[in-house]
């Protein structure tokens, strides 16, 4: 079979300083590990970061099925991880060379009216833009623009693996679940599927002291995990019996808060029907298709439901509450690979049901340019 | 033909003091002015109220079609008008025979769960009720239940043509409308809809110095209408352009709040279609069938989408904003009927295109029980 | 000494099945365990309860001492407890003989518009009359005017002991203070005073997540208890140095949401010290003088200061934390008197320091009307 | 009589062009319009604006009676006004030379946890500076910190005078005192003070359609300009009975809010006296020493007071107002006199009673370095 695109994986005596190991994307279901040029500054406000600890999303695997045409063939994947400053631009005021960061997911630049408005997962020239439209951080270093409102200080006593999970997960099910369902003490919430966020959502819905807190999922290993994390209430949505047995837990009333945390129409149907009157959807999963709304039912029962990319506006709140012991992300990091072996961490990652994997923490051994030296 | 209703109008020997007129619907596409036995007390919290100014609401014709299963024939409708109290049951505290009273479209109990989240309109034993489950307005008399949390009382000096529109169409564009889609000073609003709901949407919207009210329809003579009305811009959508004419008038960037007041797929599609990152659509329509919603591009933009039957919480504080003369709820009136003739105010209520037909206020010539003593 | 006030307990003889044990305040420093005529209904939305737990509030101390000219001479004290209804009025709808019930320290009319704002501490015709305006809940038998809306149904499996601190402390540390507060996840509270009310702000503070809950307070055994409540950090003000502490625990910016439990200028006036730039001021202390505002430092520090009677609207959401097992009342009670020793019950109460008493449950051990019979 | 600070004025000759005309504070009373050196870039972030219209403040007022203690000797006084970008630093990307900006009183940059708050008046290293710790706008040309997030483009068809009163006294009114107030409609609200700053609340307050809006001065023509402005009710509180006046118009309940405007112990008191319960007293005025907060009343009425330093975060919302022609600042304006003439400028402002002044525009007459030739 013809390789469409060229590897970049340079020979030993190719090697020097200004490459670095990088995962990138080749096209639809192809991606490598390949010799990248290692990031320089491109402008005044970026920095350069190390990476110590990448991890991978599910959003990686939508894009190796080629569902995200913004991501280009030749792209650097990943959105999350901690790392070192190794370089800052003039521009940069707040973190200097050593600084241990913690990378967000998403990029702001702080100054365009959706960034100031509390809302930068639409800034003017950030957003979602690591792994999508520029590299990741999939790679033993990363170019992260407006470094200044986009890294956070890794505090001198946090639990590295802890941080890691602060990138995307945490804040996507706290800003998109919790916030946007306005859980509140006393509350029934549901959430839909327990996957790395929805059980990051059911970890920070704990913030509101919810009465009763119902996950339902397929997968009964996941479900186990849901009630150690918290869930007062597991179903199993095999058997097409979720919406009676939710219905049996409120008493007929339904949910106050559903949170769906799939991205399918069948779940987010499933929200409509055990939401109780007055109650929020707050959907979190990504969507490849539209959806049924049942606004015939639904009109004139005082429902809310929410939409959001995630803004990440929520990181020092959060990293408040981790370093305060209230909230322990560990938890759910299920598996460890060094940077080298990412292919196998997308193996266990990408068969996460058979594996029992959630997060997967990569950690870059490689040490600055002295890698190239070793002739690895 | 043969009539299938019994008809119950009683000839003038008949006519007693328990019996009075009122508009009867008797199944799809029937309706007639009848004898009826005049309301009495039932439980203690009841009121009986004379009409002075019943109307009819847009739901009459939704029930007339046949679409509202709970409208049982026999029913009296209407859920909206002014009246005096005539005769109020031992626990009602808070008025008495002779006061001057708005009827609330929701009956609210005061003491259910619902009511005391502020959520009547599901009120466990109240909520839309008149008209609908028990009998309405458009008659000389009405019982309202849970009297002294249903009512209000009319201000001396005001108007009562301006209070009718108070019962129902101004707190539902307010609630449903304005207050769910969180209509902020300086917003780009969009109503989609310009009948007497939308209008009172657009109406209230101006309470919060919106910068730009763009109001969109099919009828020239109603977005005439909203230009009066305070529409700053008006689209006649009838060419399928309004998309393209609203993000023209958004520099691309779509509407802060888009409000549904049409209860149609394509409608609630439109406001999808127009909504900007980080935007509201508040629906208000009564929709008779499911919409598509497209999460596959809505959910990445930070929106809300609400429904709401409305609640009526805010009848307090519409009433002192219209006696304060900062809402002008006359100007939705186009047409007056005395209510023996409400069989032609249906008609041009129906033909409100051909009619130019906003609100149709209906009052009641009839004198309490010396009316048989004449003979009608 | 002349007694100024007639005692009216009675001799077995004179005893009979209208009258009923019950603490009376005659006036300043003086209070007795009399017989007093049984309540009856008044009102058709009245219930008579029979008390089954009633307790002390700190409130007690204040009349006695003569702080509160509302409450006459004569008046049974006590605004708290649960018991078991007795008989209801026609008008009551929700409740009926033999329900157990907890009794909301706050009567509301569920009509008036403050009810209808969500500030039935304002009620026109409620607000807190018990044991007030009219006579209270230390007695074997207490009439609850607007019963529908005052009281709360005891759900079955529910523990009673718990159930009691529903009526007035818990919903007074969380309305005032927490919720008035605005916690967030992650933010630093300070609770000035533990007495029954600062804990159970500190216990409901915990719905949400703060990451420092630094406690005040001059008493050492409360800190210890405010420890083992979740104060993640505890200052003896004493010496006078807490506000250098706080701010040594805020690196010098001071706290989030200052909770002020005491009632006094100095406490007041700590809580403007340690107060951060866009902080809350929460006060829950009943304060019987005026305070210095130091408006020429806080003019410019965005803070926020909030006073409050308790609603006791948040009752609903407090009983499914409690039943939920969110919430553990329970811990506040460390005394347990008969009713019949309730002086001995007062001793220890208003001697809370030396007894290290927070709350003292009452066990009304006279059956009904049985006790007149066995000659007590 | 000595000169105590020796004057930069220089001679003709002398002038060249990184000279400029600014008004320079020396010591308390003491001004003088002096040649002080051009501003030039000193950061990458800073813009250098060529002023056309500054404007005074009620705060040059303190300033010069001393009571500021961070204003230094040889500070060039104001932080109001629009002017013309003269020159950016490196990492200014959103506006360039020649750009016509409105600059905010507030300097904010937007990375700080303050800014990222939405709390820019805390800024890290910005906040209120102008005029304060650095130079400000009462000059040609003024120096700009973190020009990027602490200036506004000027629209091309805006109107200059009005833009100008976006700097401050808007966003003042507006934020301290408004949204601080949660005005809503149907409100009574009292506006304590008419003044430019309080003029502005009441111009703002109108976004949300009170019903009743009361202006007490002690000014008969600034009542008769609140007149003008919308006020519904003015009391002249010269006599002391402005808190029976409220009350009457109140029905004995107090106002909704209090906005204080004013900055003294009498006017904080009388908000105080007219708040109804579950009111909102919002300060604004700058207090130069403590109140008494009558806390043996106001404990029990629900009430929230708040204090604030405008954020300025609301400019943009305040430009959309104004641009939809919602909003009218330039009433505000009631003199114009040259850069040259500031000295008779503030002998206006500063007796604003009898020369009836609010707000007074001065317009740069010097063109940029020509005016050394001219020999001035």
């Amino acid at each position: 079979m013809v390789q469409p695109f060229p590897s970049r994986t340079l020979s030993p005596c190719e090697r020097h300083d200004n490459y670095m190991k990088a995962l990138v994307y080749r096209g639809p279901e192809k991606k490598q590990l390949e010799d990248m040029p290692k990031p320089t500054l491109r402008d005044s406000t970026d920095a350069v970061v190390r990476m110590t600890k990448p991890t991978i999303c599910g959003t990686a695997l939508h894009i190796l099925k080629g569902d995200l045409p913004t991501v280009a063939a030749g792209r650097i994947l990943g959105h999350e991880g901690i790392g070192v400053i190794d370089e800052v631009g003039t521009g940069v005021s707040r973190f200097r060379k050593g600084d241990r960061v913690l990378i967000s997911c998403i990029t702001a630049c702080g100054k365009c009216d959706y960034c100031r408005r509390g809302m930068p997962s639409h800034c003017e020239s950030g957003g979602w833009i690591l792994g999508n439209t520029i590299d990741g951080t999939q790679a033993e270093f990363v170019r992260i623009p407006f470094a200044d409102t986009s890294l956070y200080l890794v505090p001198e006593n946090a639990d590295e693996d802890a941080m890691v999970m602060l990138s995307d997960i945490l804040p996507t099910g706290y800003e998109c679940g919790v916030l946007n369902g306005c859980v509140k003490p006393g509350d029934t919430v549901a959430i839909i599927g327990a996957g790395p966020v929805g059980l990051s959502a059911l970890l920070t819905t704990q913030f509101y002291a919810p009465a009763k807190l119902i996950v339902i999922d397929l997968d009964d290993n996941r479900l186990k995990v849901a009630k150690q994390f918290g869930a007062t209430e597991v179903i199993n949505s095999t058997d097409g019996n979720a919406v009676e047995k939710v219905m049996a837990l409120t008493a007929g009333k339904g949910v106050d808060v559903a949170i769906e945390a799939v991205g399918m129409a069948a779940t987010f149907g499933l929200c409509q029907e055990i939401i109780g009157a007055g109650g929020h959807i707050a959907n979190i999963g990504v969507h490849g298709a539209s959806v049924t709304l049942h606004l015939e039912k639904l009109w004139s029962q005082n429902v809310t439901i929410t939409t959001r990319l995630v803004d990440a506006v929520t990181t020092p709140l959060l990293l408040k509450t981790v370093m305060a012991g209230k909230l322990q992300p560990k938890q759910l990091i299920t598996h460890h690979f060094a940077l080298a072996d990412i292919l196998k961490a997308y193996d266990t990652f990408g068969n996460a049901g058979r594996e029992r994997a959630l997060k997967v923490i990569l950690t870059n051994e490689y040490h600055g340019n002295d890698w190239g030296v070793k002739g690895r």
